[in-house]
Order: C-alpha cells, then sequence, then structure tokens
C-alpha cells in the first residue's frame, strides 16, 4: 500500500482507512456449486466445461468441491439431460489423457442432478449440503448458485436460496447472474431492488462474459504493468480517439423474438462496450489487484460519462431483419420493426484526461467481418523532415501509434495485444503472453503485423472459465455491481428512449453495404457520412421542413422581426449579436452584454460558444438581466447555465463576468444586503450611461419578461435601475433590470420560442403599451432598437 | 460591400466607415520606373524582366512609361552594364517573335541608365522627368522607386528622393524596399523610423517575395472563392495541424558572410513562413479585394500569435558550416558558429478559431530535397464501419483529408493547389489555375496524386513580374506594411534572443541526416524525436544535471524539507497538492486551497494546469494568500497570474472562485469598504473554521511571506482574519491573509526558489520565531502541518 505525498506523513492512519484494500480471507474447505439450468444451452456450452476447469485448478489445493446441476426437469429425465452434456469435457491440451480420463471420472462423481422447483426442493438441498459436510467431516467454505436461467426465474429462485440454502457462519454465498439485468434504468433499479431484498451486495456476481475474454481481461493489468510509457500518454494531450468495436457477420435470425424486445444498444452497447469503455478510461488505481479500488474508481468513470443526446448515435437495421420479425413473431407484413441492428454512438468522458477525445462505440449484425477490439490511436505530434520515402515504418513518429486490445476473430483470428513499434516496447507477463509471429501481407489498422509489438495468450481460455475462477477468488472488479449497472442505465435510458420511434437507416448487410453505415463526428453530434439513400427508405413525406422555409423578416409591434426554424433562428441571433459585439468593441473597446436565464438562450449560448470564433470575449462584458434567488451554484440559477453552456468554453475574463448579487453575507435577497444597489452601482460605474450594447429578452406566456411579472410594484417604471420582484412561481425572489434600465439599451432582442408563446404572442401584438398587465408590451428602448425573434411555432402557429 | 446583421439597418453610415474599402483611384498619365541597383543581381534576375511584363501588360492601357536604371557606376560603363542586363528579356510563349521583337525595342527606347550618386544626380533626376512629361505634354501619375541595394544604402537614398524627387501633386510615389528590414524588432524599429523621416507609410511597398509566389498568393482567393465549403472546416474544430515548409538542398557556401549575420530564423521564418502563416490563420474580411481590410485582418493574426518560448524551437546546423565559415570569413578553428542553418517552430495562435491548433514552421538547408509547401490537414472525424481493404481512396472519410499549396519544386516541380478528393472539389479561376493531370506512381504526402483534385497555374509567373504589377495598381495586402513589420519582430526577437547562445544540433545533411532533425510537440514545447547523438556534439561537461540528484528530503526549522532541482520540486508541490486535494474531497467535499502570487506558482500553476488529471477542481475553492492594490485585471494582480495561468485551462466554477476585494466602489484598498472584512466573513461563512486545506506561501529576501512584511502593525497577531498591509516596494497597499489565519490552515507550504533567496534561507534557519523582525519566521501551525519546498539554488547555495 502506498500514501501518496508528503502529507502521509502525518495522516497514515487516513491512507489506510481510503487506500488500503480488504483482502478477503480465502478460508479453505468444502464449496458446493449449484448451477441453475444444468441442462441449457450455456451450461452446455461453457459452465460445465468451466467448472471442470476450476476443478482442475482449485481441487488440489485443499479444497473439496460438490456440483448439483439443477433444473426444472424431473430427476430421471434431467439426470439424462445432464449427463449428456458432461460427456464432453475437455483437459488443456498438454495433460496426459489418462490423468484427464482420471480428473473427468472424480469431477463426474462429484457432480449429480436435482430438480429445484418447489420450496421444499431448496429446503432438500440446504439440508443435503449441511449432512454431506457433516458427514465427511468437513469445514464449509461457501456455496456458488450460478443462475444460468430467464430473468423472469430469478425471483423465486433468489427467495429459496435466501430462505433455505445460505450457509451457516463463517462461509460464503455467492450467486452469479447472468444478463439481461433490465430493459432500462426503471426496469433495471427494480431488479435490483429485488435481488437485493435477497441478497448483500456483496453476495452477488453479475457476469459481463467480455470482463472475462482475455483481451479485455489484459486491459488493466497492461495500464498498470506498463504505467512507465503510457502514463504521459493516458491522456488528451495524447489520444486522438479510442475504438471500441464489435463487428458480427451473424444476423438475428432465430432469435428475433428476443432481438426485438433489446436492439443492439442493449444487447450489446450498454453492458460490453460500456465495461472496455470503462476499463480505458478510468484513473488507474495504485494496486489492481484491489477489487475494491478498481471497482471505486470504474464507478468513478461511469459517472463522468457526459450525458448522450439524439445526436450522440447514427443507427441501423439490416434489410431482411423486419422480414424476419415478421416470419418468426408472425406479425402483418406494413408494420416495420424499428428495433436498430446497428449502433455507432460517440461517448465523451467529461473529466481533465479525457476531455475532448471522442471514444467511439460501435456494434452491428449482418456486417462485412466478425471482430472485436478496443483501438486507442496516439495522436500524431511529430513532424518528420525528411520526405516520406525515407522513413522508417517501425521507428518514424509520423506513422499512425496505436494500442490495440484485440478481442477475437477478424483478419488476426486469436486474441491479442498490439503496441506500434514506434510507440515502446510492452511489457506482458511471459507466463501468459508470447510474441506473436510475423505473418507477411497481413495487414491491421492500416499497417503491416509487423509494424507491431503483438503478444498472444499463451493458452486461449474461455471467458467463463476464466469467470468462475475470478468468483471462486472473490475477484469481485470482474463483475458488474448494481451501482455500476445502474450507472451504465442512468447514462444509455435517455437515448434509448430519445430512439425508439427513429426510423434506422436499412442496409444491405455484409460487403453490400459499402460507405452506407460509415459516420462522423462533429463536436458530440453524430452523423451518417452519407446522406440518406432514397431508394431505401421514404422521406418523411409531406411535413414541411426546415430548409423549405427562408428566414422571414417582418414586423412585429413595430419593430423588426426575425422569424425561422428553431436552428436557424439561433444561428441568426448569435451571428447579429457577433456582429453587435465586433462593432462595439471596435469603436469603444468594449461590449456589454446583458442575458436572459431559460432554455432559449442556453441553445444560443451554445451556438455562440461552438461556432463563433470571431467573437471578442476578451473584452465582453456579461451581465444578468435577472437571477433567481438562489445561490450561484444551484442549477436553478439563472448564471448556472451561463457558466455551463457558455463560460466554461469561451475565454471571459473573470472580472468581466457580473452576476447578480442575490447571495450575500450568506443569506439571498435580502432588502438590507443591498444587491439590488450595488449591481446598479456595478453598471453605473461600467457601462457608459448606464446604456447595455445588448440586452437579450424573453417573454413568458403571462407576458412577463425578465423577472418583471404584471403588477409587478417595482421595476415597470421609476428611477431604479435594478429591483428586488416576485415570481407567481418558484424561487418566488427573483432580482431583475428594471424597464427604465432595459429601455436605455442600445440594441433589445427579444427572443420568443415554441408552441406554448402562441397565445401571449398573438396576445401582445395587438395590445398598447401597457405594463403593468404585460410587461413585455413596455420594452421601448428610448433611442436604441429592438428586434423581435420568434420561432414559427411560437409566430405562425 | 456587406452589413453584417439587423443591426445594419440603424447603422448603415457605421458600416460605410468601417467596412467600406477605400479604392485607390488608377489616375493615367506618365509613369516613371526607377530601378537602384539596376546593373545587380536581382535586377538581372528578375527585376529587368518583370519591368518588362509590367510594361506589356500596361502600357496598351492609357500609361506611357519610362524606365531609369540606376547605379553608383559611372555613366559609361553602367550603360554596358545594363544593355547586358536587357539582353535576355523574354515574351509570353504565345506571342508572334516579330511582335516581341517590337516590344522589346520599344522597351529598350524607353529605358535609360543614370548614375545615382550625389544629391545633385538625384536633383537632376528630378528634373529630368518633369521635363520629359511638360515636353511630351503627358500628365504625371506617379513614380516608382525600387531599392535593390543593400540596406547601408538606403538612408541617403531615401533623404534624395524624399528631397529632390517627390512628383508634384496628384501624382503618387511608391518607394520598393527589399529585406533584410533589420536584424530584430530593435534594429527593424530603427530602420522604420529612419525610412518614416522621409515617406509616408502609404508610400513604402516592402517586398517579401513570397507573397508573390502563385501558390501563396493563391492561399486568399482559395479561400474566399470556396468560402462555402471551408467556412465550417477552417478552425481548430476540423484542422489538425498546418504545416508551413521550406526545404533547401542547397547549403550556405559562398554566402556565409550573409548567413552567420541572420541563420534560418531570420533568413525565412521571421519573413516568408511567418506572412504565409498570417494569410492562413487571418479572419477572412468581406471583401478579398480590400486591401485595407486584408491587412487589418492579417495584422491581428500577427498579434494573435502566442509568445514563442525557448522550447517552441528546434535548431541545427548541417555539419560542414562552421568548416565553411571559417574559411569563408577566416575565422580561427575552435570557435565553432552558433547559426542555426534549420529551425523548426511550433506556432500557436492563441484566439478561438485556432486555439490549441499547432502550426509547425520548418525551414533549412542541406536537407534532402528542395521543396516549399502549406498543408492544411484536417482531423480524421469519420469511422468507416467497414473492413479498410473496402475503402474507396476518393471518398472514404476515413483517409487523410488535406489542402496544400505547394510553393514549388519538390516531386511535383510546379506550384499547385491539392485538395483530397475526399474533402471537397474546389473552385479555382479557370483563366489562372488548370487541373493537373494524373501522373501514375507519384506519391505527395501519403497519397497518390490522383486522390486529390491538383491545380497548376495555367501560366508559371515570376514572383516579381507578379509583385511589380502589385505595386503599380497599388496592391498594398501583398507587401508588408510598418505595423506587420514590427509585429512579426515583436514575435520573433524573445526566440532569437534565448536561442543566441543554444548550441544547434549537428546534422550531416541530405538524405544521411535520417531522424536526426525529426522533432515533436507535447504541449507548446518541441523537442527532437531522438536524443542527442553524442558523437555529434559533446555533452557539457563536468556540470551536475537534474537527474543526478534525487529530490532530498529532509528537516529545515524543524519542519520536513523538500529539496530539488526546480523542474522537481514544482512537480512535487504540484502532487503534493494534488494528493491533499484528492484526500480533502474525498473525505469533506471541498478542497479549500489559498495561494500566493508572484513568479514561482506560476510555473506551479502551469504544472497543476497540464500534468493533473485527477485534480478535483470543480470541488475546489481557490482563495488568494494576498493581493496587491490594483484592480483585478491590471497585469501586477496576483489574481492575474492565477487567471492566465490555471483558471483559463481548468473547470473551476466561477463561485468558488475567490479574488480579494481590493476594488470596491471602484476604489482600491479604501478602509472604509471594509474589503478585509468582507474577505475575512466569506472565509468564516464558506471555510469550516476558517482552517484552509493548504496555503501556499513564499518568502521574500527580507523574510516577508503573503503580504506581512517586517513590523507590520497588522497581520502578525491579533483576532483579525485579513488585513490591509503596506509593502516597501510598488505599489505599497496590499491585502493579506494574517499570520494567525494562515497558521489555522492544515497544512501550509513555502515554495522558496532561486539563488537570490540563499542568505536569507540561511538567516531564516537559524532564527527562533520572530514574525515582527522575519515574519515568514511566525509561521507554524497550531495543529496543521508545515513543509518547506526549496529548490537546490535557495537552499545549498
Amino acid at each position: 500500500m502506498k500514501c501518496p505525498g508528503v502529507w502521509g506523513m502525518l495522516t497514515v492512519t487516513m491512507c489506510v482507512v481510503f487506500l488500503g484494500c480488504p483482502q478477503a480471507q480465502e478460508l479453505q474447505g468444502h464449496v458446493s456449486v449449484i448451477l441453475l439450468g444444468a441442462t441449457g444451452d450455456l451450461a452446455k456450452k461453457y459452465l460445465w466445461q468451466g467448472l471442470f476447469q476450476l476443478f482442475l485448478d482449485e481441487a488440489g489445493k485443499g479444497h473439496s468441491f460438490s456440483f448439483h446441476g439443477a433444473a426444472l426437469t424431473a430427476p430421471k429425465q434431467g439426470q439424462e439431460l445432464m449427463a449428456k452434456a458432461l460427456e464432453s469435457l475437455s483437459c488443456p491440451r498438454d495433460m496426459a489423457p489418462s490423468r484427464c480420463a482420471e480428473l473427468q471420472a472424480q469431477f463426474l462423481r462429484l457432480s449429480r442432478y436435482r430438480q429445484l422447483k418447489t420450496a421444499e426442493d431448496y429446503q432438500a438441498l440446504g439440508r443435503d449440503i449441511e449432512a454431506q459436510v457433516q458427514q465427511e467431516g468437513l469445514r464449509e467454505a461457501g456455496r456458488m448458485f450460478y443462475f444460468s436461467v430467464p430473468p423472469f426465474a430469478y425471483a423465486d429462485i433468489a427467495r429459496n436460496i435466501n430462505s433455505s440454502c445460505r450457509p451457516g457462519p463463517g462461509a460464503w454465498l455467492r450467486v452469479v447472474l447472468e444478463k439481461p439485468f433490465g430493459h432500462d434504468h426503471l426496469s433495471a433499479q427494480q431488479l435490483a431492488t429485488e435481488l437485493g431484498s435477497f441478497f448483500q451486495e456483496e453476495e452477488m456476481y453479475r457476469v459481463d462474459h467480455y470482463l472475462g475474454k482475455q483481451a479485455v481481461a489484459q486491459i488493466l493489468p497492461f495500464r498498470d504493468q506498463n504505467r512507465r510509457a503510457l502514463d504521459s500518454l493516458w491522456n488528451r494531450h495524447h489520444v486522438e480517439r479510442v475504438e471500441i468495436i464489435m463487428k458480427e457477420t451473424v444476423d438475428a435470425e432465430g432469435r428475433t423474438s428476443f432481438y426485438e424486445e433489446y436492439g443492439v444498444i442493449r444487447d450489446t452497447l450498454q453492458n460490453h462496450l460500456t465495461e472496455i469503455l470503462t476499463l480505458v478510461a478510468m484513473e488507474l488505481p495504485a494496486n489492481v489487484s484491489c477489487s475494491e479500488a478498481v471497482l471505486r474508481h470504474k464507478l468513478q468513470a461511469f459517472r463522468a460519462l457526459r450525458r448522450l443526446q439524439r445526436g450522440s448515435a447514427v443507427v441501423g437495421q439490416y434489410q431482411t431483419y423486419s422480414e424476419q420479425v415478421r416470419r418468426e413473431l408472425r406479425k402483418p407484413a406494413g408494420s416495420p420493426s424499428l428495433t436498430p441492428t446497428f449502433a455507432g454512438v460517440l461517448v465523451h468522458v467529461d473529466n481533465l484526461r479525457w476531455e475532448g477525445v471522442p471514444f467511439i462505440l460501435m456494434s452491428g449484425k449482418a456486417l462485412d467481418e466478425r471482430v472485436g477490439y478496443v483501438r486507442v490511436l496516439f495522436k500524431n505530434q511529430a513532424f518528420c523532415t525528411q520526405s516520406e520515402k525515407h522513413w522508417a515504418p517501425a521507428q518514424s513518429r509520423c506513422l499512425p501509434r496505436q494500442i490495440i486490445f484485440y478481442i477475437g476473430h477478424g483478419e488476426l483470428g486469436h486474441p491479442a495485444v498490439l503496441v506500434s513499434r514506434n510507440l515502446f516496447r510492452p511489457f506482458l507477463p511471459a507466463q501468459s503472453w508470447r510474441e506473436v509471429e510475423d505473418r507477411p501481407g497481413l495487414q491491421l489498422f492500416g499497417r503491416p503485423l509487423s509494424d507491431f509489438y503483438a503478444f498472444s495468450p499463451v493458452k486461449e481460455r474461455d471467458a467463463y472459465s476464466i469467470l468462475l475462477s475470478h468468483i471462486f477468488h472473490a475477484r469481485k472488479e470482474s463483475f458488474v455491481p448494481t451501482e455500476h449497472l445502474l450507472a451504465s442505465w442512468v447514462f444509455w435510458t435517455p437515448l434509448l428512449e430519445s430512439l425508439a420511434r427513429e426510423v434506422p437507416r436499412l442496409y444491405p448487410g455484409g460487403a453490400d453495404s459499402g460507405r452506407l453505415l460509415d459516420f462522423e463526428f462533429s463536436g458530440s453530434h453524430l452523423s451518417f457520412s452519407l446522406g440518406q439513400p432514397e431508394q431505401l427508405v421514404p422521406g418523411p413525406g409531406s411535413t414541411p421542413r426546415p430548409s423549405d422555409f427562408q428566414v422571414l423578416s417582418a414586423k412585429y409591434r413595430e419593430s423588426p422581426l426575425i422569424s425561422a426554424w428553431p436552428d436557424e433562428l439561433i444561428s441568426k441571433l448569435a451571428s447579429d449579436i457577433e456582429a453587435a459585439a465586433v462593432q462595439a468593441v471596435r469603436r469603444v473597446g468594449t461590449f456589454h452584454l446583458a442575458l436572459s436565464g431559460g432554455s432559449s438562450p442556453i441553445a444560443l449560448f451554445q451556438q455562440l460558444a461552438s461556432g463563433h470564433y470571431g467573437f471578442p470575449w476578451a473584452h465582453t462584458h456579461l451581465w444578468l438581466v435577472d437571477e433567481r434567488c438562489v445561490p450561484l451554484s444551484d442549477p436553478e440559477s439563472n448564471f448556472q447555465g451561463l457558466q455551463a453552456h457558455l463560460l466554461q468554453h469561451v475565454r471571459v475574463p473573470y472580472y468581466n463576468i457580473h452576476p447578480m448579487p442575490v447571495n450575500l453575507h450568506q443569506r439571498l435577497c435580502a432588502e438590507e444586503d443591498q444587491g439590488a444597489q450595488a449591481y446598479a452601482s456595478e453598471i453605473s460605474a461600467l457601462v457608459t450611461n448606464c446604456s447595455f450594447d445588448l440586452v437579450l429578452l424573453g417573454m413568458g406566456t403571462d407576458g412577463h419578461t425578465a423577472s418583471l411579472f404584471p403588477q409587478s410594484p417595482t421595476g415597470l417604471d421609476g428611477e431604479q435601475l435594478v429591483v428586488l420582484t416576485e415570481s407567481p412561481s418558484r424561487p418566488h425572489q427573483r432580482m431583475s433590470l428594471s424597464l427604465p434600465l432595459i429601455n436605455r439599451a442600445k440594441k433589445v432582442a427579444v427572443l420568443v420560442m415554441g408552441r406554448t408563446k402562441r397565445d401571449i404572442t398573438l396576445l401582445v401584438s395587438r395590445v398598447g403599451r401597457e405594463p403593468k398587465k404585460w410587461p413585455i408590451s413596455g420594452v421601448l428602448p428610448t433611442s436604441g432598437q429592438l428586434v423581435w425573434y420568434m420561432d414559427y411555432e411560437a409566430f405562425l402557429g
């Protein structure tokens, strides 16, 4: 255990508490393994073999075992089915056949079938295990229940185990659960709550079998064992992108009843690819073999994932999928499925290490090849002085530098860890990884295999056999704790919901898909590289589209009106503000901009932050039009929106930012703290003639603007520049610029968006100047200009 | 003329003033061209041919011309030399030989030699021009003086022209100047001031002949004519890097007397490559044919260049250079020249469009090929779903996308504009650019020529003939105004100074240099990719190097002392602060850090900003230990250092930043504004028990710390948490945390660096607790921990 830093001298105890790794004591004794669903596909294909491997690995080390294959089938028939499943157990290649036969026979003697259906069956199981342990004079070490059954059966089994099959004190209980773990955040939460009523968190082992794949399981050890080289490289300064890819050639035929419910994102992205992502992105704990530290850091990585938007993903569906669904699920023709069989998702990790680095997740069925990999591509930060023909591929820093965890299949055909030779020579433990021989002609990721240090496992091992061993050794870092599961669903559920009614792009499948599924990103927005091909999917019909309209110029209340679809309206307003700013700075050196809160301005802030390179931020002063009487850091604060969507992204000097002083002397908007007066004098001191260059306002459905509400006793007239007001809605207390101050501005822009504004827009168009009834009607700059910006929904509705 | 934005409606007049382009009236009439240095190399090689071209282009359009070749040589001999220079004038290829001969004869008739040596010679010239104009009944349009002479001759000639050769009212005077324009900022300023006493700015045309190279001259028109495609691409979101490269195969042999004085940076980077850089980086004016707008935007680009550091450049010298210098300049052996013949420089443009985009400038002699180009490489923001073997090179967005302005030579052999076909089809004016035919087998920038839309000039034209035409048409945007020249020297001079004593890396030259000159960058630091090869340059001898020492741990004044070389010391302190922050946030959710101003902390801020990804900034509160009574935005303000070197680069929420309120009610540190009390109550409200998690202090040579000076009546004891104090040095007024408040901190780190601190370090090590004499001696946290961080110079000195 390492205590970082000099402060450790004083705080050794603290370090132990926070950084120490509680090691599970591995007590020797008898272990009962109960495989529920012992005659099912997964058991036949992987689990029995995995248990046999566990037996081979551990039986000689002081443990004794018994294996209970369980299912609902009656004993005799079940016994037969299980015997069949156990026929093909295989030993490691280097084991003598006679020794193998002997061990197989031992394993079969320890394995028996039992029907587990009723509460009595479970009670009997519990009794039998106890009896066996006593009879044979053994100490019981623990019991492992492997749920290889559909999730609807979980609750019953869990209840029975909890009430009848818990081991006595000192022995462990481990229940192993297989996906799916819910369908969205809510269902996952419900399932977790239900299981939580029967089991402790530390008793549950949720399997994501990708965590047992050798290349995936090597990610953290690799990062740990190559810290020296990676420490300076594993961050946004050096990583250009991370690709986490799982391509399949098979389609969903025969499995559509499952697939229709889930789709590719729930099937592979929410679990496998996200788990891998966190292994790549997480901060490396000092001790990677400490489960608790690994899981804690991994959870932090989950929580640092930036919320996905609809625009973070592209989805596709292979062309014959709908037909397969109709056939297998006997659905009527004409109701095409919207289930995606392909998805590309752009993920950002919102911390200083990864800010701005794109993590590309992609998975799909019916693609041109079967392959899975994680590719970390480093930025090219070199300049090679000589002509390219003189570059030495294994040395030149100008050729691609990458690290690939190759999960399997693909052109290479086996798991591997690849490191570009122009990067560094990696360390991998020689007992489990060996260097791969060159295969001339083989190109991987744009370079010949000989350009990489390439390592493959000495022994290829199945993921389940690795995971069973990890369960046995309580290596919880290879499993999915409840908190992680829910964090993953919190991340994916909003995207799944926003995609629910999205028509996926159809693709022919295989190599025929050509560039149809290629996608690209700009900022955090993802889109297909090719426009929607018309022959595959019909257009959205006769609905008018934004591009069918021009930005409309007209008059509203005798002032210029700009009207357009939302995106164009925001673009236009942003450009107009920029032009005003450039002009003001050129003329007098500064630009004083007063901004309102709310959701429409946020789109504007984002536009200004991302697209306006010429904006003179260094010379712009930002003021608030109004503020809620909450602390500035409160999510309700108008200032928060400004901070999150604008200030984080542009360089406005600290002292040019002027939040309203709603929170003085640790109270909110107390009259006696004179916050309004303080803001007024700040304005008087800095803004010539108290005339802002531009004031951005909104309009409420009741005709309010700024925080000036109908019938407000303050702010609608008089001398005060800044006032305290009351809002009819919470939080009631507000601070606001006054109407007289607003009307001194050189320019006032009123932004009105959305169909909820239709009625008030119509009404206000007809009334005179009656600020007591409709404060917005009192906005009329004395010598400045007023412009209305309304989207079509607010204006034409 | 376009008035951007809706505000234009009100401000049409304003727009005219600011955006209109004052067009020079081209009055027809007689033009006298006086070529000074008419028998020199440049004149023979380019200028006479350029003047002949000017005559061909313009003589038919209503102007009449006379050409005066001038030099110091006596008339007869000069005449002969000039006649020789005029022998080889050539006509365009498509002109009939008879027509060509006729025009050549006309030109010769208009050209005469004259000796210009004395003031009388110039007076005679002035008189002769006037006489000729009168005699022939012409209107005089203007006079062009081309200074093809060494700079030491400038002043004399300029004085004579100014006093004797100015044309009458209504006609223009244009003087054309050739580099070098000074040797550094000071000399350039002196030269400019001198010339400015004779000529108006608009009369001077400083030639950078690279601005006349066809590919370079096409940069702005290309950006203008392809605005639609480039608008969204030409920025930091899409550009990965810009390379501006000028490689030569020749060396400096025969020219070392010039080269020894200048070196590669002055010879090509300060002028040619920087001019090109600004053409790429500048904001595009609405009207690119408006000289005034182009120059204004270009100047802004110069001013946005981030200051270069020593670490921004790598320099080299070809191995035989020193020997050539010794031979040609007859220098003694053993004093090797430090003049660089190769330089790579990393430039950053500090505005929102280019923030973070590396501009790589590279130039050198004796390299493996002769080539010049500007390469804009775009980021790969696509993911191609199919296996690489299915990609279509001309379409796939996953292959490199680049735009190249190919200045000439190299494998292509002629000027060109290249645009990757997977980017967009560019527009180039068909009358001057045509598509290049494919040359199978030719690879450029990693891709076959067929991957590009490639255009070359219909007619290859020499840079000087283009520039002479631009002078004639007063297209000042092709020349270097004084402000630009000085801005460029402001940019380059500090680097040149810091390189003055640097030993350049020796390289064998040609292809033999291998990877010796490859370089790479990390942040804004550039370094050679290969370590210094020992056989070429001896090591720095017996001076101990930082790596020879370990970080030293010991005691100082009974508290732990960390001592190391400066870089390591700062690293260690930064790590220790991060560890303390992580621990505090984990324990209580926030970390309260109080920082001092000054230069040592700035290195710390930079370290924290660039290397500490795990730092919990979102939960950190930043306080000031002390502040000078100046506005926060004053460069003297401690807060400014914090803002520039830390806050700009990390995400600390606005409301977690706590500058000292030294500037209330528009006054500085007035007692009655109670700033110190306000800061104290902010601390009381937010910091539990007023106990900061960490306070960073420094120590002055007089033993002061924070802004607590010897004999201070306030702050050394008593109840006050924050006090106003007086410093013996300017600005005198300060605000400071008090000693009792500092001593309540959980951790106090004192950072002491540099040899100026040796004496006080020794003294303070010996004294007791006497804060009145040495305030630093009063630092002793009541229940917290004190650690001293001293570099070897301060401690061991």
